[in-house]
């Protein structure tokens, strides 16, 4: 009989909670797991309490994910190589400026035998000009194979179990057969494919196409504009694949990670929401950031830049016209009252025979 | 110098005149067009004058799009043969339980070497139990070659002159030129591809998939639950497609008559509005259109039935979960509340390797 498979979460913010919410449950019910979870918690201490001593005591992440109950069989660990040692699977789920730091403490500490799963979205600079998928930086540091997690999925409605789907990037078939236990219930349905590096590239390109669906709102346009903006965003996502990642599959845009995530962002996450804001206000994305996420990030506008940096580099930028006016919107070089000027004459809008 | 295309609109609805605005003004400014465009319009009484006369003086169709004028050039006619027989290119924007019955008027009266534009959404029952599509009915009775439109067109939105995208599906390559400069517009771009039978299958599909989205918002789901509508839809459409059009292409799913149409009609469009005030109140359809559509027939509830008769003959409806769904729940053999029960074992939701 094979050796049940430990799980860590490396993370407990809002998603990393909601996850946990899944894992715990499958972990206690499938026999192929350890019940028990770790789950690395950043310590905090809120109302005179350390955050790990109310996870494992409530049994409830009052500062991430209020309102939600937490299995008791995921236990908060603050010390991170103490969470990750034992681990089979490693799921990582922090913000993605601490991945480096993280991976640097985790290395050689972590079993030779162990695979990483990331839900972290967004890209680093490579040297050279060009970018880094988390996951690739991930296995550099640790040399362990990392698989992906993207989908349509708001962290709030995961855990309020609405139903919604997700992908699972994955080059083994056993490994995604796994992977597919631990993640999957009758509310949060898994594809498994292996076109990795594409369902990575969406996770953080949608954040972009979702600043541009935001200045739409903001100046007034209706559901017209936005799902063309959706769609040419889309078109965008592709050609960048298919450009930088040779193996790309078009097939993989019409998963969760793909089209359906891009959509649920363009409606309902925050970079939309913050963009629309930019507009009607005038504000900078910095104080809006305060006002209206607490001071944490914005992912689009860095991801937009970060793919700017290449784009420019490699003179592409009149290919990418709608990640290139969010750029440069973001960082004050462009009206949003001129967004829609730099996407009317898109690449796109040709006559297209399929024979030719 | 070849001659000037004359050019018809056979409908002046709300969709009709939206594209009135657009055609008139690409006839009047291009020399390729003669600058007459005749409008078959079905003769009606407001406030005491014909509809004819009130476009013709006053140049507004004040019954289907009020508020908008309709270039001068634009000219209405009450009688169908009269306001066809020069075209070079028809376009049909009529509600489709009337084509047939146009079509036989038109019966050797028009131009054999006019082709025509229809604009027409839905299915029509075929002999045998298959489904016949808009454009075929038409080339049949008239001899003529029809090419399509669709596209993420909301028509108020068009007519407002908000930046959007169309597809023409169109097999010549001369003539997808000279209707992409009939058409195209710098708010309204317009990409030509010649898989017309898809672009036409999408725009009919689209209103089966709005439903299921508007079900969703009426029992309370959110962004996540409904672009896993959208998405299961839209691989259920393109199943449908390659299962039904062997030529069908995949890419065509990404054009503005796919991916881009459908999002709009399931968070603007009526199917979808109708059908969450179905859920919500527990009136039936019939009522709703009464109440909400002025008597208008959704689409959405038809198609559903048409694709649901020809899926039950070729036992078939398991492997379209979301339009079988659909169509129970319109026809009163499934409570909505079990909806997401009916997708939660999508056929979509496994682990697909593209090496296999």
């Amino acid at each position: 009989m094979a050796e049940k498979k430990k799980v860590c979460i490396v993370g407990s913010g809002n998603w990393g909670s909601a996850i946990a919410k899944i894992v715990g449950y499958n972990a206690a019910r499938l026999d192929i797991f350890d019940s028990r979870v770790t789950m690395y918690v950043y310590e905090e201490i809120i109302n005179g309490r350390k955050l790990t001593e109310i996870i494992n005591e409530d049994h409830e992440n009052i500062k991430y994910l209020p309102g939600h109950k937490i299995p008791s069989n995921v236990v908060a660990i603050p010390d991170l190589v103490e969470s990750s040692k034992d681990a089979d699977i490693l799921i990582f789920v922090v913000p993605h400026q601490f991945i480096k730091n993280q991976c640097e403490a985790l290395c050689g500490k972590i079993k030779p035998t162990a695979v990483g799963l990331s839900l972290i979205k967004g890209f680093d600079r490579a040297e050279g000009g060009g970018i880094d998928l988390i996951s690739h930086i991930i296995q550099r540091y640790l040399n362990i194979e990392v698989n992906v997690l993207m989908g349509a999925n708001l962290a709030g409605e995961v855990a309020d179990e609405k139903f919604c789907e997700t992908t699972i990037g994955c080059r083994s078939k056993e490994w995604g057969s796994i992977l597919k236990n631990l993640i999957e219930t009758d509310n949060f349905k898994v594809v498994v494919i292996d076109d990795v590096d594409t369902v990575e590239v969406c996770g953080a390109l949608k954040n972009i196409v979702a600043c541009g669906a935001g200045f739409a709102d903001g100046l007034g346009y209706g559901d017209n504009t936005k799902s063309a903006i959706i769609r040419l965003g889309l078109m965008e996502m592709i050609k960048f694949a298919q450009t930088f990642y040779k193996s790309s599959q078009l097939g993989t845009f019409y998963e969760s990670c793909g089209v359906a995530d891009l959509i649920t962002t363009c409606y309902g996450g925050r970079n939309r929401k913050v963009s629309e804001a930019f507009v009607k206000t005038g504000k900078c994305i910095e104080d809006l950031e305060k006002e209206i996420l607490n001071g944490q990030k914005l992912q689009g506008p860095i991801t937009a830049e970060e793919v700017n940096h290449m784009l420019k580099i490699k003179n592409m930028e009149n290919e990418f016209p709608l990640f290139t006016a969010v750029y440069k919107i973001c960082h004050g070089d462009l009206k949003p009252q001129l967004f829609i000027d730099e996407i009317r004459n898109h690449p796109e809008h040709i006559v297209k025979f399929s024979n030719l």
